[in-house]
């Protein structure tokens, strides 16, 4: 069926087009192979900019991009909308339910999700952030808070639904908590007649010592006063020991509230199983420094699904060490359809980090330089923008970015999904 | 609880906060009353370009406007979100579930929803287009076709997933079938590899002899030209007899199809039950020149929800209808209020009537002046960005007009919702 089956042109098969996946697609672009990428969503999601959905202030489409529209001009590469259930290893198909996909390269970049670290029964209590469909839903909860507390007359009840809940102090949970109280304290403060939304309690629940694990101490200290500042309570080192409908226990406490938000752990996606292969303790395929999987040279895992350990320590799983290792692997497919020998391991430059708390604060660690504040947040800006797929959504990006800066207001404050009963 | 409680200064409740009821709220943000807007969604919305978000072009948050945003500034207006279950009638109160919510003063405006006449179980298999929920299933299934189509060995099969029947001749139905024309055959040609979406077939079925009733027949010809002209196969004359998983009969013949669309009629919504009032057959309650219920003078039905002739012809139930009608309510209750005798009736004011076909075509009714082409459109484009609520709005869809004009992609084309199994 496929225009371009052709026996002499190898097929690349790349599971999951995040940013890993995306770009080594890309890559392959004028390469002598089929590209096939498979997806069970059919855009590109910028991940980093969900919390921005989930508080409603951008749109899923703001952020998305959809797969066959980048990678359209590569008239090489076809684009399956699928759900992958598992891989032949020994006869080189991917399984698609009754469906097989040959291949002679496979790329699998299905990413991370959720961890509730064995307690699954946490998950209808404390939902997370990986898709759109997760982030309209948080917003959808996040702002019934406040709609089903303005007609409560309970006062218990209506503190429990001005109560919100951000559980982990990584760059998601920091960001998200310090987003939900300009929310609260800033942009609705004048919408409401029976409740003060400003008295909205918002805490941040780190069971480590200290936030931002991923950043020298002193930018993480100046990132949770910066959070202090805005209204967030931040505990650290005390763990969430309970999640039900009625509230959280945290270190021996119970505090009643009706919105918990899961930024605490992600476990990889099921490659590992897919493939027999060793993973580490979050579900990660050990993969060998050519981000190959060990006595499989044909199978790469890349991004969160792939763990490799450069100078002692794990690679973060963050979307620079995705991208880079999505070029990558496009250059050694290319290398060995070329017939050129020899292994060239990966190596990951770090061009720095960024976290952003609130709207005109941010960290940024970059190496010997380490900023924080406002220059920190138009790096943060910056880079965002420059990141982000699509001349269009940049434009609207910064411009709702503009908007919302100047007006404190937020643009996508919309309730859009069937309330439950 | 309220802040606004006052014995001397009357209550006046407004369900519903689309055209009507947003602009009689509006109107009464400086007069000496309590104004209260029952909504069951949080946003007004704005519904001309539903279909634009049904086709892949808007976000919902860019049509869309929350309530207590656009009414934070009148300290007289409180806004509760909440679904209207009843009135009672002799005890001026409104009911929803166990709350009750006493008036001084009733504005209904609660709009109309699809009617399948009679037949309520092709809804599942033709949902219609009144919220961003619809707009965003149907964007869904539109897209899922193709996605299907794309991995669809059997060509009926496939044929059968590239049919899209819309039914209802009227300006809903032309838009939705001139758009979803311009996405198969313009936007999304090059993006797929096994089918050619510019083979995609568009079905627009209208029972009476002609499409576009409201217009002359003059403009309504023009647009049916231009709509053929995108490739949408008109059939007039013809009625959807049966509509189920399969497909459609159309006037004894069945056709293969996975995707219809309902826009075909509509019915008030169960207003006229709450009041027990006397309705036409559309449900729409029957009003007295100055939009009251007969015999009762403090209950106002306006907009989709009530039936108005004027000059021997029934009002349409369109935006300007229930926008004037807001405004003139809220006039009537501050004279009522001020203790001004006499009643004035209603006039409807018609500036005129725009529909669009496609991306640089439209009709204008405007009375002596009867346009039609690319100077039609620039109209409607002024007209609809003019009546859109919020400057940030009107600059993102002005933004994103533009940039689909020129590149004929379309911005929102985002699978969000669960697939069905």
């Amino acid at each position: 069926m496929s225009k371009q089956t052709n026996k002499s042109c190898p097929r690349v098969v790349i599971v999951g087009a995040g940013f890993g996946g995306l770009r080594a697609a890309r890559a392959l672009g004028n390469a002598p192979v089929q590209v096939t990428v498979i997806d069970r969503r059919n855009h590109h999601l910028f991940q980093p900019l969900l919390y921005q959905v989930a508080t409603a202030d951008l749109s899923p489409a703001d952020i998305s991009m959809p797969i066959r529209a980048t990678l359209r001009r590569q008239r090489n590469t076809e684009v399956l909308l699928g759900e992958v259930t598992g891989v032949d290893v020994e006869g080189r198909r991917v399984l698609m339910g009754d469906r097989t996909i040959s291949y002679n390269y496979l790329v699998l970049a299905t990413g991370a999700q959720h961890s509730y670290f064995g307690h699954d029964d946490w998950a209808p209590f404390a939902p997370g952030l990986k898709s759109n469909t997760d982030a309209t839903q948080l917003r959808r909860e996040i702002l019934m808070a406040f709609e089903t507390a303005e007609i409560e007359p309970n006062p218990d009840k209506r503190q429990a639904l001005l109560t919100f809940v951000v559980v982990g102090g990584g760059p998601t949970g920091v960001e998200l908590a310090g987003a939900i109280a300009g929310l609260a304290h800033k942009s609705i403060v004048r919408d409401f007649r029976h409740i003060n939304s400003s008295t909205a309690r918002i805490l941040l629940v780190e069971a480590t010592t200290r936030l931002l694990a991923a950043f020298p101490k002193s930018l993480a200290c100046k990132a949770q006063r910066e959070l202090e500042h805005l209204g967030v309570e931040v505990k650290t080192g005390e763990a969430v020991e309970e999640v039900d409908a009625d509230g959280v226990v945290i270190a021996g406490q119970r505090l009643a509230t009706k919105t918990v938000i899961w930024a605490a752990g992600v476990k990889a996606s099921p490659a590992g199983k897919w493939l027999g292969a060793e993973t580490d303790r979050a579900g990660r395929v050990i993969v060998e420094r050519d981000l190959t999987v060990p006595g499989r040279p044909e199978i790469f895992v890349i991004g969160d699904t792939s763990s490799l350990t450069e100078r002692g320590k794990p690679l973060p799983g963050v979307a620079p060490v995705a991208m880079q290792q999505g070029r990558y692997v496009a250059k050694m497919i290319r290398r060995r359809i070329a017939g050129e020998k020899g292994r060239i391991p990966f190596h990951y430059r770090d061009k720095g980090n960024l976290a952003t708390v609130g709207r005109s604060f941010a960290i940024a660690d970059l190496g010997v330089i380490k900023l924080s504040g406002f220059m920190a947040w138009v790096a943060w800006l910056v880079v965002h923008i420059f990141y982000l797929i699509g001349f269009r959504n940049r434009v609207l990006v910064m411009i709702q970015w503009a908007w919302s800066y100047l007006t404190s207001q937020r643009g996508a404050r919309l309730i859009t999904e069937e309330r439950r009963q």
